[in-house]
């Protein structure tokens, strides 16, 4: 969590972003995703990493995040 | 979770549902009334089941879904 | 959870609330800040208690909750 | 949990049920049979699902329930 | 846990206390209630910490303890 | 987990079943495939309850099941 | 848990045995307390193993279990 | 999970994956390995992330995961 | 985790051995049930002891262990 | 967790203090005790709320804490 | 935890003992060791019971715990 | 685990770990850091990553380690 400034409130979105290439990426994409819609955002937080295999091989890579956002006013 | 189209971002919304009938009609009953603002979900998680007693008999189920959707473009 | 009426179904959101006073009342202004824009709220459940430190003094308890309201009609 | 009323107590049962037919089933002969020394039981919460095989079939379901409870006065 | 005298054994009870005042205070009354039909309870731990919220504002506490007490001789 | 008879050792096995009915069909859909390849199964345990969700209705529960089952002599 | 008869009840109870030789003489502490009181246990499961420590040595052994037994009738 | 076809049934296996470059490529050699004995995996969920340490340097990165593949006919 | 040779892959089993001795019996008599169809165990983790009451007296004890092995070449 | 500089490294420290009060000044014993030796700690997380009873009365809450500190350096 | 004195603050210490004989003499170790630079051990949780098999034999237990003690002054 | 010798006692270290890159670069920091005062350091246990946001962009990953080392004679 971010140094809260006096009395913030933070909502959490909880997201699936998923990538070919790593799992890094795959956080990258869910972030850059929110970012269209929710200003603010300070942290996120891994809570699950999965992914599919298609002939026999890892297809994708998919990331549940829990996204922190401040609450304006 | 759905097999992932590459690089889709999904979010999850957690909804409890009721009924007095049965724990697949409480998760019916969730998933059909997010069904009037979110279009496109695709999976659900049941993360909890609980109920009420009334006069020493079951009343209602109540089911806790995290409920996955696609974010669009 | 609240007593259930009849098939209603409840949407969960996720907040963290900071106080420099006390658990209390970081619940209290993450739900105060809430309710400017969710109606009936129904009940809450505290998921983590963190905060931060200054100067080897506790500046700030901030605590996660999860709160469910009524999905209307 | 139930709309508390005012600074009331509750206590909460462990109890396994279990049915030939159904998890709702063994949910209400758990209930039921409390029933006979419990009164005023107010919600329970599904802990654990498990069964019995036979025969290679499911021969019961044994659904672990948390009962709660108003200790009166 | 207390500190064990030789071969003691421990009963645990699960209890919900509640209050309009606050989280310690709801402990409180959940130990105080117990204490009509239960001698010597020798410890508490805190499971879950909920809530009611009705006008937009917390309005009771509702805290999940687990209290241990010595089963005598 | 059965009565255990003198030294037995049991192996579990983790499935997934699925089923368009109920949350019961799809735990026995599971049973009943494994059953082709492994006698002896005794006791099940639910670890996840989930689904697909297609035009916004539940299409498919699916359950993942922990089975245990006598490993013999 | 026991191969269930016919749509038996089973209650739980939490027990704390202590015991300054082994962790199984602190189950076996639990149990035999128990026993002066109730009827018809068939199984137990370890919650929690602790214990005290004095002058740098182990002391007693501190075993959690949860305890089932039939409810009759 | 992957998207059920109707009624199929799905098998776990978990495995560990080692590897001295990334998590991504210990999870790729599990998949790659497990691919010489097992047909139609389908998704993994990463278990645990471990690793070893030699000479105050991290070693291998060694992942623990859950596979899943579609039970045959 | 043992030390992983370069790009090891480990599978994992579950296994439940029992006892009427001691925890570490039932421990031993679950490994030595799998060493007549597995070869290269390296580790095992225990993931939860449970056992059998019958005449309010401690009959078995039963331990359920993840057990990992060397998947050759 | 608070903002991170560039490749700061943190250590956490694990804490029980303890008051007759509140939890909140079980906290503040605990981050002022660690004061006398640790410098610049950053954020805590409470792990557990325990507490002992005396009499039938609460007698001292204890908070289980994980404390955040920077490794200089 | 044991009995607190007036707001005394205790450190948590995690350790792994090991040992080929028993879980017991594993903790026994772990807390001898320790006793080398630690004063005022008051009690110890189990927090994971593993081991290490060689020849398909148990070779060692390893237990890893949580240990307290008393801060000083 | 390492593969224990005869004995042995590890002592288990919580770190935090950040970097601009990647989570195992965050790992590496972490472990170079540490490497500083403690040696024989031998394993690693990913706990929890997470990161921060800063303009809509992912600018840390911090990752939550436990290390073990040995406790040397």
């Amino acid at each position: 969590m971010p140094t809260a400034e006096k009395d913030h409130v933070y909502k959490i979105l909880e997201l699936v972003g998923s990538s070919e290439t790593s799992i890094e990426d795959a956080i990258k994409n869910a972030v850059g995703r929110a970012a269209k819609t929710v200003r603010d955002m300070k942290w996120f937080e891994v809570v699950q990493t999965r992914g599919h295999i298609e002939n026999n091989t890892v297809r994708h890579y998919q990331v549940t995040l829990r996204v922190g956002f401040t609450l304006e006013g």
